[in-house]
Formats: C-alpha cells, sequence, structure tokens
C-alpha cells in the first residue's frame, strides 16, 4: 500500500500518524507546500504578542522526528499541482523540478490559503497573512519599531494579532466589514469583547472595509470605506480563508464553492480518494448548510477517522459534523461558541427561544468569583439545545465545552438540570451555571417563566410598564428612560402602584441580571398581570446595545 | 396550602424557594434545629484557612432576606423532634417550648450528622466537627496560638480543614483508617494527592485509626492503632456523617440503614411526605448500591424538583441518580472523580476496562502547559463510560466535568473522540485530553491496543520481557529493574535486540505517559510479538506505587 497524502498540518499529519500505527508495512508519503509541516499554526500570534518566545517551540514535529517515531517520509516544499485520478498520480512541483508520484491510496488535506482582497495597493510590502511560522517571523520583525499596525478582519485570528501587536507596545486598529466584530458570536457577545479590546487600547471600527492601501516611502496609509485615513507600519490581512482547492476540482473532485465534498468517512467522489480538514465542506447539523469548517480540532481528529476508514478498520467510525465550537481569548476575557447563533439560526427559519444570564462561575463568596454572560439558544418546541455563547473572565472554556457534548448528545435544554457537574467553592456552585441554563430554559419551556428580550425594547417602551425590580441605589446608577422602580423584596406590599402606572398595558420586568425580575414575575404573573422578565436583565441589555447604550439608560 | 420544610441548607430552602416561585398563596414554614440557614457548608474550611475572612459571607441568606425576597417564614433553632404523620404534623422544640405545626405537605430536609467514633477521650473540649459556621469560628479561634492538629478522617473535608490549619501555621497530622487518602479515588490518584499534602509539609498517616484521646491540660494526645502518640492542640472529626433522621424513621417513615427512602420524585412512604438531600438514599447507577449521597450539588437540585413534584408541575422531571461527582483542592493539584471508581466496579463484578493518560491541559508550546493524570473506566463489552478521575494542576475541573456530561447520556468511551471541545492553545489541544481518552478507549475495545496496568507489575516482572522505550537519560533517571532500554524512534532498527531478549516471553512496553509505548507496541504487534503497552507509562505506575516506588524503580 503506498499512501500519499497532500498537506502535512492538522488533518493530514494527523491521518498519517494514524496511517503507520494501523500499518507497518504501508509506505506513507506527506508532500505539503510549505516549509514546515505539523506546525503550531494556532499558536503563532502569541509568538507575535511573546507569550511565545521561541520560534521552535511553534514546530511540534518534524520531518526527521516524523521519521524517527512513525517512519513517514514527509516532503516539505514540496506542492501538488496536478492529480490525475484515472492514473493514480499526483505531480509534484518542488525544488528538484517537477515529477509525478504514484499512489494507491491518496489523502488530500492541502488546507486553506488566506483571502487577499482585492484592494489596489494591497501587493505593499508591509502587508501580510498569519498563516505560516514565517509569517509570524516576518510580522515579529515588521512591529520592531514600529508605531502603528491595522488589522483587516476581527475574526478569531484577527483579533489575536491585534492583541499581540498591541502587547508589543503598537497602536492598534481593526477594521471589520461586518457590523460586529467575531461575526460567529452574536452581536452582544461581540460587544462584550469589543468593549475589553478597547479598554486595552486597541481601535475597533465595525461596519466598515478598506478600499486601498497606499504604499508610502515610511508607512502605507489604510483608506476606509468612510474617507477615514489610517497610517500603518503594518497591515494584517485576516479576512478569512478559502479552501486551496483548485488543482484538484480541475482534475475532477466534486467540490462545493470550493470546498471537497465528501461522505462521512472522508471518501471523496473519485476512487481512493479522500480528504479532510479546512478543505473540506461540512454540513452544518442545526441549519443544514454546507460550508467550510476551518478548525483545527474538527480535522486533528477527522484525520484519524480518515485512516480508519482507508485501512478498512472494522466498523470506522464516521467523521461527525463540527459543531464549530470555538474560542478566544481576548484581553482578560474569554469568549466561546458551539453549535448554532442567533443569525443562522432566523436565516434558517427556526423556531427558537433564547436565555441569557450571568451566573458567578464558582462561590459567591470565594476570593474571585466573576460573572460568566451565557446565552443558550434551544428548540421552541422540544427543548433541543441549538447553540451556545459565553464571555467572561473565568470558567468560559468549561462550560462552553459542557454545552458542546450536551449538544453532541441531542441534549434538550431541561436535561441540563440534571448535569452532575463538580462543586466545591473553587470551581462552581451546587447550582452550576450550566444547571441553571437547564433551569431557565426549562421554566420558558413550560411557561413557569415568560420571557422578553433585549432586542424586544424599543416595542417594549411604547406598549408596556417597565418595572425595574432593582435596589433604588442601582437604579439610580442607570435605568431605562420611563421604567417603575420597585425593589423585589418591596413588591408584595407595592403591588397596588404596579396596577395603577400599567394601567392595564402589560408590564416588562427586569432587573441586573434576571433572578430577582424572575422571583416579580412570578408574583406579577399569579397576580393576573401580563408579565415577563428580561433575559439576562440590565447586563444583556447593555451587551445589546453596546455603545447605544448610554443613549437609552439614563441616570438618577 | 401549608408546607413545612424540616431543614434549610441546600435541598430544604432550594425547596422551599422553588415552591414560592411557583405558588404565592401557599403558607411556607422551614424549620432549622441550627443557628444559619443557607449558610455555605462547604465554604467552612476556606474560612478557617483565611481564604475567606469575613464570617457573614458564609451566611447566604438569612430568614430576612428570604422572608423579604420569597416570603418564607424560616425558623432557625427549631428543632422538629415528632412527626406524627396521620395527624399530620410535627413536633418542634425551640427556646419557645415545643409545640406541634401542622402540614398539608411536609418535605424532610434534616441532612446528616457527623459520625463521632465512640473512642476515649473523644468528649475533649479540644475536638471538634467542621459543619457549622459556629463549628468554623471556633476552629478559627483555637488555632489562634496552636501549635499541633490532628484531622481524623482523610475525606474531602477533612483534607481542606488540614490544608487550613496548615495554612495557619500549625503542624497538620491526618489519620485515616482506610489504606488509603480520599477513599472514594482510585489509589494511584490518592497517591498523587497524598505526595502534594506532604510536599505542603501535612503529615498523611493511613492504614490506621485513633484508638483514644487523651484530654491534657496544655493540650491532648491522639493515640493510633499502632501506639503512636500525637500531641494536639485541637482535633477535628472527619470521618463521615450519618443522616438525621431518628426521628422521622420512628415515625414510620422507611429509610434503609437510616437513609431515608424515596421514589424518584422524592416521596417517601408516607402520604403529603418528601424528602431531599443528605438525609435520602440513592441508587448508585453503575453498580446497583443504595447509599446516601451527601453532596450539596444533587441535593440543591433535587430540592427544586421536589417542590416541582409536590405543586403538581405537569411532567414533574423525576430526581436523576447522582453520579457523586466531586472535587477537592489540595495544594497546587485539583482530584476530582464521577461515577464509579475500581473499588466499586470490582465489587459490583462488572466486567470493565481502563485506560490511564497525561495529556497537557492546554497546547504544550504555550506557557503554563502541565499534566492531567487522567483515569477512565469503561464497559467491556460495549465501552459504556463507568467512571473517571483526574488530578493536575489546571484544567481537571472541565474534563471531570465534561466526562459528568457524557456519563449522564450514556456515551460509549468512543464516543469522547467526537466530542467538539473549545480548542485555542491557552485552553486546550486540536485532540482534547477528553479526545484522546476516547482514542485510547476506542483503540483498547477494537483490539488496537492491548493494555498491562502498574497493577499488573509483579505477575509481568516475573513473566515478560518489559521493554522501555523512553530516551536512554530518562531510563537512566530510573526504571523497572531488569527492563530493556530502546528508545522508540530505534525499535524499527533494533528488533532482533527483542527478539533475542524476550526469547518467546510477552513483551511488555512502556514509556513515560503510554504515547512512545503505544506507538511501539504497534510495531511489535504487527511484528508478531504478544505485547501490550503500559497504561498510563511510568506517571501511571510510579502513582500506583506511591510510597513503594523507590523500592521497585531503580537509577542507573
Amino acid at each position: 500500500m503506498k499512501l500519499v497524502i497532500v498537506g502535512g498540518v492538522a488533518g493530514g499529519m494527523s491521518a498519517a500518524a494514524r496511517a503507520r500505527r494501523l500499518d507497518e508495512s504501508a509506505q506513507i508519503i506527506v508532500l505539503d507546500k510549505g516549509k514546515h509541516v505539523s506546525f503550531a499554526n494556532c499558536g503563532l500570534p502569541y509568538f507575535i504578542g511573546d507569550e511565545i518566545t521561541d520560534p521552535g517551540a511553534l514546530l511540534v514535529q518534524t520531518p526527521q522526528s516524523l521519521k524517527a517515531a512513525l517512519n513517514l517520509d514527509v516532503r516539505p516544499e514540496h506542492e501538488v499541482v496536478g492529480l490525475d485520478a484515472a492514473a493514480h498520480t499526483v505531480t509534484v512541483k518542488s525544488a528538484q523540478g517537477t515529477h509525478r508520484e504514484s499512489y494507491d491510496a491518496l489523502i488530500l488535506a492541502p488546507g486553506a490559503n488566506a483571502v487577499i482582497p482585492p484592494l489596489p495597493g494591497i501587493g505593499s510590502a508591509r502587508v501580510r497573512t498569519l498563516r505560516t511560522v514565517d509569517d509570524a517571523v516576518a510580522l515579529k520583525d515588521m512591529a520592531d519599531g514600529a508605531k502603528d499596525a491595522v488589522v483587516l478582519g476581527a475574526g478569531f485570528i484577527g483579533l489575536e494579532a491585534a492583541e499581540a501587536l498591541e502587547k508589543r507596545g503598537l497602536n492598534v486598529t481593526v477594521v471589520e466589514l461586518a457590523p460586529q466584530i467575531l461575526p460567529p458570536l452574536d452581536a452582544p457577545m461581540a460587544n462584550l469583547v469589543q468593549a475589553e479590546l478597547e479598554r486595552l487600547g486597541i481601535s475597533v471600527r465595525v461596519g466598515v472595509g478598506a478600499t486601498e492601501v497606499i504604499p508610502g516611502d515610511e508607512r502605507d496609509v489604510v483608506v476606509l470605506a468612510d474617507g477615514t485615513r489610517i497610517p500603518a507600519d503594518l497591515i494584517v490581512i485576516s479576512v478569512g480563508v478559502r479552501p486551496a482547492t483548485a488543482v484538484f476540482e480541475a482534475a475532477g473532485i466534486a467540490c462545493d464553492r470550493g470546498a471537497i465534498l465528501t461522505d462521512d468517512h472522508g471518501r471523496t467522489n473519485l476512487p481512493d480518494v479522500w480528504a479532510v480538514g479546512d478543505a473540506t465542506a461540512a454540513k452544518d447539523p442545526v441549519t443544514g448548510a454546507v460550508r467550510p469548517v476551518a478548525l483545527a480540532g474538527p480535522a486533528n481528529r477527522a484525520g484519524r477517522l480518515v485512516a480508519d476508514d482507508l485501512f478498512g478498520l472494522e466498523g470506522a467510525r464516521p467523521i461527525p459534523t463540527p459543531l464549530g465550537t470555538a474560542i478566544v481569548r481576548a484581553g482578560n476575557l474569554t469568549a466561546a461558541m458551539v453549535g448554532a447563533n442567533r443569525r443562522s439560526l432566523e436565516q434558517a427559519g427556526i423556531d427558537f427561544d433564547t436565555i441569557d444570564l450571568h451566573p458567578n462561575q464558582h462561590a459567591g463568596y470565594f476570593p474571585g468569583a466573576s460573572q460568566i454572560h451565557l446565552t443558550v439558544h434551544f428548540r421552541a418546541n422540544d427543548g433541543t439545545i441549538l447553540g451556545a455563547q459565553a464571555v467572561g473572565a473565568d470558567g468560559v472554556d468549561k462550560r462552553i465545552d459542557v454545552l458542546a457534548t450536551a449538544i453532541r448528545a441531542k441534549m434538550a435544554v431541561g436535561d441540563l438540570i440534571d448535569l452532575d457537574l463538580c462543586y466545591s467553592p473553587p470551581y462552581g456552585n451546587a447550582k452550576d451555571p450550566v444547571n441553571l441554563a437547564g433551569m431557565f430554559g426549562q421554566n420558558v419551556l413550560d411557561s413557569t417563566t415568560a420571557l422578553w428580550h433585549p432586542a424586544d425594547l424599543d416595542r417594549v417602551t411604547q406598549t408596556s410598564l417597565i418595572l425595574d425590580t432593582r435596589s433604588a441605589g442601582e437604579f439610580a446608577g442607570g435605568h431605562v428612560a420611563g421604567a417603575l422602580n420597585i425593589p423585589h423584596t418591596q413588591l408584595r406590599d407595592r403591588i397596588d402602584e404596579v396596577t395603577a402606572a400599567a394601567a392595564g398595558r402589560p408590564v416588562r420586568v427586569l432587573c441586573a441580571s434576571g433572578m430577582r425580575s424572575y422571583i416579580a414575575h412570578r408574583v406579577l404573573q399569579q397576580a393576573g398581570f401580563d408579565s415577563a422578565t428580561l433575559s439576562g436583565g440590565m447586563l444583556a441589555l447593555r451587551a445589546h446595545l453596546g455603545d447605544r447604550g448610554d443613549s437609552v439608560i439614563v441616570k438618577g
């Protein structure tokens, strides 16, 4: 068996290693157009930010180490420029010239290329992407002595690069065409991260694109669509990636908008050809949308499963649909998500409900307690969890990982009540944030709670009495204009005031995070009011409003 | 509806709060024999250790705050001393004398009492338990100016108390009758925690009990069964708890060894009487054993579900079987567990397999990477996950929470491969430790890997060639006597040496953590050897051997 693998970073190298462990006798050749294989692409921004100082640390494996441990024939700087599926050969270009390599089985793991927006001046030497170790080394060099940097694109890598450059002392501006940073996140979560970036001193421009780079002798200038001109000693492009599949599509590999289509064992439409990783398409488990998922985790795990199928391992496990679990550190915050977000659910026309909550990550009486902003989307009819997002200083990754596991298990939101999670004051709460999400969600499903949402604010202001159940001091610190303030502890004695103020209108209750207003809501609901409680309270409202908050929330 | 609740800490107060949210009109009375309700019992050790300095912080709620927010009638220092189920009354003793309180519905949440071993001298004023805020305040006072402390019982609370007293500068000795500390943990995990406690300066005595306390004028002396005499200025008893149910059992509530038996909605055998929390029995989901589970999380969650059933909420969710998820901080380590341990599986006669692994909690090239010792038990025939344990400096709680979710979802170990968990260098790995556990477990299930275990060492030493695949330097630093050293990178070229040394015997491979020996094992297996790889490698072996390690592992 001669196995040729195109691409030796995540999915490709994972398949190669598994292939060797399954078959000592196979000839395994890994071809990669880059200088390095099996390198830590997710670590590149931290190298720029000097959290990782040794570039050698980014080289997880080398051709030599892979030869020694796994008897792999790894050939960097070998680009595959042709495929003849009928002849079972690939055409390989390297310093030694061009030759054909035959295969019995072929795994395509070519990855994706950075998208370079076709702007005037984009070819300036001060413009770089951040995809390779060489990119990272070059950016670090360019940053020395530089003053201003512009990052085009506010996705995960863009923000990590921005923070790394800021750590090196540069003035950094992030420019994002979408109306928010981190487009996969729901807007309120993105607003929280944006505020943290701004706290670090990073300028954030959303809803506006770059139109031109004007190269200069001393420095370049980035021009935005609104006319803003930003000087830049270096410019990082991170506006997305595109599957690097042109050669293979031309050779007859079936693709969808450039992403290789496979079955759930990674088999392509051509015999003896498998594909894995950023170059492949995956079906969104919630919305059914077919799109590439450019994430290291799914690629690494799928690589192993492709090798299982290729070597005919009995009952080889199918490659699971990636849930798109992703996480990013931004300053002192962590933002993470899994599954579908609000936009994709709305676009798919799915009937869903959303809860927002702000529990502490561990016991409130234990030092270091901090709130997690947690959002969970679930199907309105049966409670199936569809997606979740969280932002906070600590414990975010744990909760999203638990929710990712629950989604994989097809749990309903109420099932989260029953999760038996670690509790001791330094680690959690007797009712963990995930348990609380289950309780809130189940309350919504069985109508123990009626919710209103931050996005309803304008309509609610028109039609309803807003009842703020926080203390008088909290109310004075900032409240929705026109709201009535009755602390939840006084509500039972002052319910006549609510009747008078509501004058037949619905009552829409709120507090800081949604706990006290929930209690008040239950009092009002049982007293016959048309009542609902604001999901996530003022914290969620402020996150939703973002910069608009100061004009809607009044003091005094 | 008049609802009376006996016990106002975890399960009882959780039921009371939910009851009020479900029914504004109910009269809800909470009777508690203690001075405080709804206090942070899990926080008491941290108060002693001065991580929590304000005793007020331990009082999460007060009767006043519960009256104001939830209109609850909370009566501390009201002990229930009788139950007349036919008459629907309880007899209550308080400073105001004894009276009967009628009820329409009754929830028993009396909790558990500390077991006091019947030793001579145990009544000394220097002996305390740690169950209440007053206990914690008293212990802290006693610790001031004290020099030596003895903690009897090395369970979770015992160890937390020991560490807290050590933080206050006392010489602390922990005495445990069982052959290991933290009896719910598997022995190798307990050994790791014991080593950490000893590193902190805490003396640990296992496999020996106290026989007597000799009260003295200046200080007491604790006498152990082996004759050891330990001077003590204070003595903490934490040898376990016993359901506080004598009154109710005498009144006809069905119990099993003192623990109240309920159905899965918390209903007891008597009409209109529910029970919840540490006083109740639960059925172990793996072994079927019926025993009380004295944990705050399950009690809090069950309290809510009892109220749902009591108020006839449609389709009230049954109380889940607690998985016994537990966690403890010990020095710089965290130890956590979920589900069944080795002992309970062996006692139940279940055919299971075990994997041990030592993955980094996050990318190895990112600063602060540290290993997690992770053990997973699964059913041998179908891979159903039965239990998991972990010890490490960071990321332990997350992995046990994910595994607790997987166990609740009845996943098989191979399903862990497919979990789509957060990955970015500061948080995890492209193959998370939990994914790796899935891969290792699946390899065992489908015989891609044959394992041997640390407990097999004596037999393996007699019958097999031990092949150590670490580097020569690592081998010289400590290895099993008689082992042959061939680094895994040289194995393919030196396989004849293995043939010669094995002389027909099985080959049992090992390395540091099990990764390299797995590769070597695959080489040997495919070359026709009877081969197996040591689960968890030298790290697991050392943890298994504990203090015995130095006599079995030789240098040079």
